[in-house]
């Protein structure tokens, strides 16, 4: 292996800190391609534990996964003017198979309207075969500039559910009801607190006609959109004739909706949690839980045995065996890296008494156990650490936001590397000023329920909305 | 939903037969692209189902996940000539990015020997970094003329494992081990016996030293190549520059390996099990284990009841039940077609007895069961099922292999829709020869046991060969 680069800390430099937890924690590895990355096999056990999950909450949905074509005829694009202006700067085109010219190019999906809408075209007849509700997990190509990893892939992976129904009004209860999910998931698996709003209209996906967002805060300041929900209502269906005889005899179009989460969430997961010292995984998701590390398992066979009953002990878990000759220091740091939320310690020294070690990643903190209570104390931890991890995220999240009534209030609050919440009617015009001068601009409209003066233009409104910087 | 198309009768034409069948079990749907088909939920939850055993099993290896790029940059292709030679015809080519045309092209990965060899080389210093086993489950793209669901798709899935060690022999040894986990992965999952072998130089992988198959034989006698496992030697080592420091300190190639299934696997699933009727799941892989019927769940809400009791007791069981509107005969037909291993139908006059009604699909028979003894009942059946798949499928296999000592003896096999067993110590010509002769070539070298004289050059030889007709 190469040798480990040390972590860069937070207050030095927090881009340079997120990078360097990246290379330590073996999550991503660049290839020659720009903006194409190699997920390395502790990156991708994060996703995979990620995907499990989603997979298990969509069911409960009734929604169905399938896989769809990467590649689409550049003539289906062309089709609807808005989503094309929206897609081509990004599109990677296929002009060639074998040596021969292709006479009509095909893209590599930067997402799947398209594909779903033909498909829902193929298979709804009537109101009985409404509603359809699919996902795929699968990954999409976007042309980036500059990249970053998972906040920035030219390709990422994500999961894209579309779904299509009889009335608006279902597609619109599925469309927050999938925003909830999403919401639920983050915050119970991942341990993100996030504000939940509706995008602006200039902030929305091309051809929907609303978009809703969970957005998070990462520990620098800046705010991460971690999913989205868009109601299309029939925008799609018009265009690519996606009808269904409804109870009265008649063609309607469908109504629609599509939402996705997408492997920009891990890196919102090492903005959130991670420390100086490497990753920090909430238990629910962690694809390793517990490690049980030996000390010198092969002079000590009886340690190496004991390690071995306490796993088969901690079975219910996802966990890690480490009997490898390496001293117990470097043990400790691999798991540290890698996040791993309890470490044991099986020594000869705490055997004579019947104990272990445990360490926790979240308080670095360790404490000995009696090997009889280890599985109470374990199933305790676990809880209390996705508390604390929640907690301390959730605290740092409330702290942040501030009420805002001027320009002047929203620069200093940005400027301390916070989040301002305030009444905005504003154009996108209005927006785009206002991140000129703040470096902030309009993330959410979390709450309608109150009125207010904008504190831009100074008409009133009931718009409450987030404004920070962003990535 | 479309109407259903009737299956076509095996006898009446098999092609037809196939194509009915995924079409009326609603497994694949065509796209306006060439070659490129929707997994519809049905067909995809077959395949997840065996992503997750197959994931099992390569963990017990120490095999792990991760995510390559869809994208290689064609200058890498050129680096290996016969690599190239192999793939160069069927390459999909990325010119364009936005509106900008590129300077190198980018391939969609055909395969990802190129990319795991660049990812190893940088990985890998010293010889305590090996071995390092890794897989992904991902698509590819090969550009084909003529294409058939799940057989002969321009796009497929697969997983593909890549693995690299210090000495060719622990290479060697893993790719028989891989080989086997295939073998004993598709026997006992699948329901499928299989043929172990090693193809001819002439039928390897383009850039392997040797190249191992599991050859399945399907209901109309011929045979789909299930599964193949590559020795790659130092080939991709030496091309892209993959080297590690010995225990001499000295820089050494590392030793590689490869395998695969993909979802031509699903094809043999359908040609080998699947009746007139519709799919036949074996138990182990089936998304459905169970399906259970009610019979007037909305007239007679005692049925209901009774009908989710059952499914709570079998909940160990992927299960599924039916409250819907429809008649039992057309609940019934779905499950038929679906290829669910046992359907519970649960009535009103049965339950008067404590009894309900199952159904096998293997057999298509059905008995009355007492409540009480059901779960002892599914436990034995869903056995009973496995051996009675499996051992019809076991009996036409081992009644279809004839050996033969003459190309007139083979023609006749083969007209027999049999496959032969024979010496054969011919060249790539000879083999060609023989299929204009007979349609039947090559499938694997399965015995190196035993002395005789090749049926086609009487040379004396070792290599008992399968000849077959193939997909």
């Amino acid at each position: 292996m190469r040798k480990l680069e040390k972590i860069v800390s937070r207050k030095e430099n927090f881009a340079d800190w997120y990078t360097s937890i990246i290379q330590n924690a073996k999550l991503i590895h660049y290839t020659n391609v720009k903006g194409a990355m190699i997920f390395q096999p502790n990156g991708w056990a994060i996703w995979e534990s990620i995907k499990k999950v989603m997979d298990e909450e969509f069911a409960k949905h009734s929604v169905k996964n399938l896989a769809m074509p990467i590649l689409i005829p550049f003539s289906e694009f062309q089709k609807e003017k808005d989503h094309i202006e929206g897609f081509s700067p990004e599109l990677f085109t296929v002009t060639k198979i074998g040596d021969k010219n292709l006479d009509e190019p095909l893209v590599i999906r930067p997402t799947s309207e398209i594909l779903f809408c033909n498909y829902f075209k193929d298979i709804t007849n009537s109101y009985n075969d409404l509603p359809i509700k699919v996902n795929q997990w699968c990954s999409v190509m976007r042309a980036e500039k500059t990249t970053k990893p998972f906040l920035r892939n030219s390709e990422f992976h994500w999961q894209e559910l579309h779904a299509i129904f009889s009335s608006p009004q279902e597609a619109m209860q599925f469309t927050t009801d999938i925003l909830d999910l999403y919401a639920n998931f983050v915050e119970d698996f991942l341990c993100i607190p996030v504000i939940k709003g509706e995008k602006t209209p200039w902030e929305r996906f091309a051809g929907a006609d609303k978009t809703y967002t969970i957005e998070a805060l990462m520990q620098d300041g800046q705010v991460l959109q971690s999913g989205t929900s868009h109601f299309l209502g029939d925008f799609f269906a018009k265009t690519y004739g996606v009808k269904f005889q409804n109870k009265d005899n008649k063609q309607e179009f469908v109504n629609q909706m599509s939402a996705g989460i997408s492997t920009r969430i891990i890196g919102a997961l090492i903005m959130v949690h991670a420390d100086d010292n490497g990753l920090v995984l909430p238990p629910k998701i962690a694809p390793n839980q517990i490690a049980i590390l030996s000390l010198f398992p092969n002079k000590n066979p009886e340690v190496r045995q004991k390690a071995d009953e306490i796993n088969l002990l901690l079975s219910k878990y996802r966990t890690l065996v480490d009997h490898s000759d390496k001293g117990i220091g470097s043990k400790l740091a691999d798991q540290e890296i890698a996040g791993t939320p309890i470490s044991i310690i099986v020594g000869k020294n705490e055997l004579l008494n019947n104990e272990v070690t445990i360490m926790r990643r979240d308080t670095l903190t360790k404490h000995q156990v009696s090997i009889n209570e280890i599985e109470k104390t374990i199933d305790e931890l676990m809880i209390e650490i996705k508390n604390n991890i929640y907690n301390k995220a959730k605290k740092h999240l409330d702290e942040s936001i501030v009420m805002v009534h001027s320009i002047e209030e929203l620069k200093e609050v940005i400027k301390q590397n916070k989040i301002a919440k305030a009444f905005f009617d504003g154009s996108e015009i209005d927006d785009k000023k206002i991140k000129e001068m703040t470096n902030a601009s309009t993330r959410c409209i979390f709450d309608l329920s109150q009125n207010g003066e904008c504190f831009y233009t100074k008409k009133p409104t009931n718009k409450l909305t987030i404004f920070a910087r962003a990535y």
